[in-house]
């Protein structure tokens, strides 16, 4: 029955076919999100301009901020101990602006290495601190976490990255750690609950489950900061944010936009707690596909499996370029592996409806 | 007649008439652009995906960053010994970048203090050296663009805020400087010719005349880099997006977009120079109405009146209110003063028709 939903696409004209968006980032975003994010940009609030081109601190943004906050705030269960910001520059500027604001001269923090995005944080400490390694994935290419190390007792900090999105490896339970754990949480922020009181910070670029590119998260616990002693400018100091309530300058006023929509969306459709069950069943019929496929095998280990990122390979590799050429004609988007990895990669965030994954299987069981 | 213009918004209910948009920014921008970007959110590219859920690495998004660096380079006339950056954090961020990266500890930069960003961009500098403020017009509340001064030949470069959004004052003749000069231009640029020698590095946020809030744009001197000597943070060094043309990491996709779209509708326009000559219509019809009516009075000083923001106050500043009212009722939008200056300010950046100014003039001539 699948077989022909499968099938039928093939006969339409690429333009007008539905398009299955399994991309790493910026990824798929609701539909009702889509159109209402469309129309915002001709009309927006009844003030006959474009959301592109009102003030920032007109009361209609503001009320935009502060839903987005509001929002965050209720899906992730974020109480008044933190604070929630809305900044630019992506995870690769929060890589040095946590160890600029967090750990003192002479401190050290400890970090997980789980792949290229933890390798990148953990360079952009030396200018502040040491970063103590304490585990590491780099010896079989980043394909599983980490086990059986201990975090130091002096650290300040414990790193890590939740969700490779490269490697398709997640943290499934978190490090045993009596300091405040920092987290990028680019590629799995609101696919599921989070244990607040083990975070001290959490930050995510919007492109993956949050929004579209062009805004950064930041949920900081508020005693956190303030204990350094250098020179911080000023817009790299999170209590400059935290005043403004991240309007201290011009916002990325439409990126903030789209990710308050989708945030009522992920509410409307029953909070992380289902996004969480939705990714659990997506994952499963896919890792399952993989495993029963003698063609298929995956690339991550047993365990580490993310499922925001299932990364997999052929066992015949001579006939990647055919698997790829039949995604291609079956509307099947974004499915070529990073190419630190090779093969294929599959990316499941929340917007990627279980029928999608379902017409990959097909494509996969028919190849 | 153009009486009649005037007078018929008046009898349309206010969500069904022109707004006439004079926002300081984020600000207006063009029709047309609004209608493609709205579009692209959409659909984007044959793609059956929205722009906003597309790879920045995908060929489609490639060809836009790549276009947006040709318009810039074709508009402002920028050649190869200038990169050409599109980047996020505002001009607040460029603040200290750009002494981070310019200002070898110990040496000295020349500022030129002409209002809020100014002041903010001195405040920055302590941090990696000397800032020497050579020239200030806060003597008058800033109501001037300062004269008479000599720039030190010790000085690494001389920094000017070239138009004052909030005192509505504007540089209209460069400095006679032997250092380059570093330029906040983000709420003139592409609303004139520039004289691209003079300069080592332009900065402006976008959301002005440029595209909405979410980027920033810097054009930078190549040699001039790689001469201090301090840890630069790999996300704040100019060098690190110069080798990767913006997408060291995701690039703020949209507003890339919609800034890549207004440029070519500058160009369609006739460019920069065309630009100007509508910016000196339109400011010349507002100030000229200033000095002709009684009730209104300029807030900046002759000679130095920006044709981006005109700031102006009326004579009995009991009538503000009525003021405020008249102009909500005909549709005029984001006009209030900032708090800085009071009175009114009226931003006429590019997007904005010579019309909407003669409406203004209207309403100003009918109070």
């Amino acid at each position: 029955m699948r077989g022909k939903e499968f099938i039928a696409p093939l006969r339409l004209n690429k333009h007008t076919m539905k398009i299955h968006n399994f991309s790493a980032g910026p990824s798929i975003l609701p539909q009702p999100v889509l159109k209402q994010a469309a129309a915002a940009v001709q009309e927006f609030a009844d003030m006959g301009l474009s959301i592109l081109e009102i003030s920032h601190r007109s009361k209609q943004f503001s009320a935009v901020m502060e839903e987005a906050e509001a929002l965050m705030r209720e899906l992730l269960g974020i109480d008044d101990r933190y604070s929630v910001l809305f900044l630019t520059g992506g995870a690769s500027t929060q890589f040095f602006m946590t160890a600029m604001n967090l750990l003192p001269q002479g401190k050290k923090a400890a970090y997980i290495n789980t792949g290229t995005w933890s390798t990148k944080a953990i360079k952009e400490v030396a200018t502040f601190g040491q970063a103590d390694v304490i585990a590491s994935s780099e010896d079989r290419n980043f394909s599983y976490i980490p086990n059986g190390y201990t975090v130091p007792s002096d650290a300040e900090y414990l790193h890590i990255t939740t969700n490779n999105t490269i490697f398709g490896t997640q943290f499934h339970e978190l490090p045993d750690a009596s300091c405040p754990i920092v987290a990028d949480m680019s590629s799995d922020i609101l696919s599921r609950p989070i244990t607040l009181d083990r975070y001290g910070l959490i930050y995510a670029g919007a492109q993956k489950n949050l929004g579209p590119a062009g805004t950064t998260i930041v949920i900081v616990r508020n005693d956190l900061l303030g204990k350094v002693d250098r020179n911080i400018p000023t817009m790299l100091d999170y209590r400059t944010h935290i005043k403004k309530a991240s309007a201290f300058n011009t916002p990325p006023a439409y990126p903030i936009y789209v990710a308050m929509l989708n945030m009522r969306w992920v509410k409307e459709q029953g909070g992380v707690a289902e996004m969480e069950r939705r990714s659990i069943a997506k994952a499963d019929l896919l890792y399952k596909t993989i495993e029963t496929l003698p063609a298929f095998e995956c690339a991550a280990e047993q365990g580490s499996h993310s499922y925001m990122n299932a990364t997999f390979r052929l066992t015949d590799a001579s006939r990647e370029v055919d698997f790829l050429a039949a995604c291609d004609q079956a509307g099947i988007s974004g499915i070529k592996g990073h190419r630190s990895v090779g093969g294929f990669r599959a990316s499941m965030y929340n917007a990627l409806p279980l029928s999608s994954v379902q017409h990959l299987v097909d494509v996969m069981n028919a190849f």
